[in-house]
């Protein structure tokens, strides 16, 4: 394994990523020249069952036609009684076989291979099965589409597992990583076990009340804190990466802009670090609430809606990006992909071979049988496109909502209209006595308790102290596991009634 | 989490496993005494989405009947045609329900709770799913019986991530780890990766051509070994644990005696190391080929049959299990679990937590189910004892045929009678001539090619240089992949063939 010599940043990489090498016991003995070995040998090599004792012999799933096909019901128990009612209109459903090496022949143009029950509950190659893998480089291909042509994907166990197994192959002790200061506060804890420094950088954001476009950036203070390196971080070595949520950013909501992408890809450039971009959110992008919401978007206007990524502009493999299915198809599946230069993806690879091994058989079956029955990359974006579009209508409802609350009305709180993904941040006006701040949001806190509405604290999504101080007067509300839009309409309320109550003996 | 105090081997943990304290940042804010709460607030916390935008709305699992429902089909043009078709006579199956919170109110006896869609493919506890970790803890008691009250459980990635998880518990940086000198190769690399040294146990084992009781020894060696620690491994701590794989030996076959467990426990005790247990093989438990095979086996009698194990014979949180479904159900569902004291299972905890999370839901959900479907443990442990059928079928088959060949006739080669698990070792008698030892081996191999059998190596499964050199004159057979038993036998007559190969010139 040394593609080493192809690979511009192999400085940036770990030395133990670069020092694995696994050698399985199975492997072959050499035969002399014109040896004449058996033509059929009988292989009773590894410790793998024949499919025939499998307990699974038959496997039938059923799909929703969309998310929340029979529309909403708020009603808790008609709720709980129809949950296994008949399947929805239109639904598809598939079988999964137990040999599918006739249907796989098929040579169809767009033909998306199965996964069938002896293959998929067998062991199997640690990047991923062959179709579900394929199916992974042809969405990058047409969805993602790098910048240079050296990368290859591998399957993860998820979001969290793709970011831990992409330290792991950048990271010795002591290297350092930078991260936005509001961020997926679990990489404190990855890069304690790793033992890899967290620099902060710090972030504007401008919520809006009037829902027009309010921009996230932070280029600025990146590049400033590059170039002052040895005065602001005396004694530690320069970065080596930086982690980045660009589209639907957790907690803010925001996505970065083109420009900016460029901006920071060129400071990358410059001081020589990578970029880990995370983007389980990318999927969920919207219009902002003054423009009439397109739910007939084409496979096509969705992907330019996308816009370029930090991968899409790269042209060196400085860009690893994180992919989950999480968002789009289901958390339980724990399944996620790596997209990366390929001499990164043989590092994680390898980390994978000792650590986890290839990510569950029944899912990579039901994930990719499921993209099967949908038509393949097309019929996928098109159910990706019905999620998005879910997502868009409780991102409308909530902003709209707080938009017309009382306590936004009063100039005592803004709400950011989400650009992408699951979160929409809510931020209460702690006026200029900097002294006031933290006792206003704990008092915030409270009335919510009162009121009846839990959210997260913008402060618990901080690795930064200052920023825990100075810039966390919001808190992040979540538009995903709300049955329908009159929750996340009577939660607007409950947030504005909170903060309403923090005024309660102001004059009016 | 400060379990610590009650733990007696706490000092044999590692420092990073005990450092860790991870921290969600979904942590409630404390309240106020007498604080009036809303008591029904909205929570709009996770990025975890509401079940109804999972694409999968139904899901329906055929089981087999038993292992090979219709027997055997030698023909593999057969068998790809038959593999689709029908279910098996006898076969259940079983529908995943979307809510399954009805059915799980049910509270008959025996009645083993169902994990339904909505659970299943949704974010869930790191320990694994309620219904699943139960049964593990159920499986446990009544299977395994640990000797100390203070024990737990965990799911795992399957055997090989529960190895490696246990190892991150115990090792620190320059530790010392002892193993059996032939054994599970993959720990080397999980000890390069983790930074641990392996001392490597030698081992005496004597394989019988007469089907008789032959048995594994190495409690002398180890024995000697640790009390002369200083002199034997200069300069290396003592040894904090001891990886060892007690029943169905891989490669080699054997199980170890009651007694010779109850010395290896002795000499842990006196030296104060853990014992790390992996029993992926442990319920595939034979009779000799001498003995009328019993395939009608009472739970309780296969119960009875496997005997103490290690944790069984444990007073004081010593011994850490491996357990995986690879084996009796299949490796696809990627899931094993870990027995072993609470502190230790805090440990691992942890770090599922930061690295992989809980085992797919899919997997969880068809394995859980699965063993509801077959009426908890009782019926479960009816599908192993199936299993183990199989096996033993396959494994007096391959024994008988190679007892009864040329080569073990002339005493050329011997053959080990299997006690438990997947392989049988095939012993190419070299003869005294150590200088001839590898030359001989190399020709076997040569030999095999031509003959057209496959196994691997005994030198591949060893971790000890003059193992490799003096002892590993042998190959291990798989049991397990084989369509049929007359493949089995025909790869006997093939092996056979090779060895008298090496003799073609003798005098007959």
């Amino acid at each position: 394994m040394t593609q080493s010599t192809q690979y511009k940043h192999e400085h940036l990489l770990s030395e133990k990523g670069k020092s694995r090498s696994f050698t399985h016991f199975y492997r072959s003995f050499p035969l002399p020249d014109n040896f004449k070995a058996h033509p059929k040998p009988l292989e009773l090599v590894g410790g793998v069952p024949n499919f025939q004792i499998f307990p699974v012999e038959s496997l039938k799933v059923g799909l929703r036609s969309k998310p929340f096909p029979n529309g909403y019901d708020t009603d808790a128990q008609v709720n709980a009684a129809t949950a296994n009612a008949a399947p929805s209109k239109d639904a598809l459903s598939f079988d999964v076989l137990v040999d599918a090496s006739e249907v796989n022949k098929v040579a169809e143009k767009d033909h998306h291979e199965e996964i069938d029950i002896k293959t998929g509950l067998q062991y199997s190659n640690t990047p991923g099965m062959d179709p579900l893998l394929k199916f992974t480089k042809d969405f990058t291909k047409e969805v993602i589409h790098p910048g240079y042509e050296d990368w290859n994907t591998i399957l993860t166990l998820g979001g969290a597992n793709g970011a831990y197994k992409a330290f792991e192959a950048v990271f010795n002790e002591g290297d350092v990583l930078l991260a936005q200061e509001f961020t997926f506060t679990p990489v404190v804890q990855s890069a304690k076990d790793i033992g890899f420094d967290i620099v902060s950088v710090p972030m504007d954001f401008q919520p809006t009340t009037k829902g027009g476009k309010a921009e996230l950036t932070y280029a600025d203070h990146l590049s400033k804190l590059l170039d002052n390196w040895a005065t602001e971080q005396p004694g530690k070595p320069k970065p080596k990466a930086f982690y980045v949520i660009p589209d639907g950013q957790n907690p803010l909501g925001f996505s970065e802009s083109l420009e900016h992408k460029k901006k920071v890809l060129e400071l990358a450039e410059k001081h020589d670090f990578l970029i880990i971009e995370d983007e389980p959110y990318a999927y969920l992008n919207f219009q902002p609430v003054t423009e009439e919401p397109n739910f007939q978007l084409t496979t096509k206007e969705f992907i330019e809606a996308l816009g370029d990524s930090y991968i899409s502009l790269d042209t060196t493999g400085r860009v690893i990006r994180l992919e989950s299915f999480s968002k789009v198809y289901a958390p339980g599946v724990r399944t996620g992909f790596i997209v990366g230069h390929k001499r990164v993806i043989e590092l994680i690879t390898e980390y994978t071979m000792v650590s986890t091994r290839n990510p569950s058989g029944l899912s990579q079956i039901v994930l990719n049988n499921t993209i099967s029955a949908l038509g393949g990359l097309q019929g996928y974006l098109g159910w990706i496109i019905n999620v998005r579009n879910e997502y868009l209508k409780r991102k409308n409802a909530l902003v709209l909502a707080l938009q017309h609350s009382e306590s936004v009305k009063k100039g005592w709180a803004y709400v950011n209209d989400a650009e992408c993904g699951m979160f929409v941040t809510f931020v209460v006006n702690t006026g200029d006595a900097e002294s006031k701040h933290e006792y206003m949001m704990n008092e915030f806190r409270l009335a919510t308790a009162q009121t009846g509405v839990l959210t997260v604290s913008g402060g618990n999504l901080s690795i930064s102290e200052e920023a825990k101080k100075e810039r966390a007067n919001f808190v992040r509300i979540s538009l995903a596991s709300a049955p329908d839009l009159k929750t996340l309409e009577e939660a607007a309320k409950r947030l504005s009634d909170a903060v309403v109550l923090l005024h309660k003996d102001d004059k009016q």
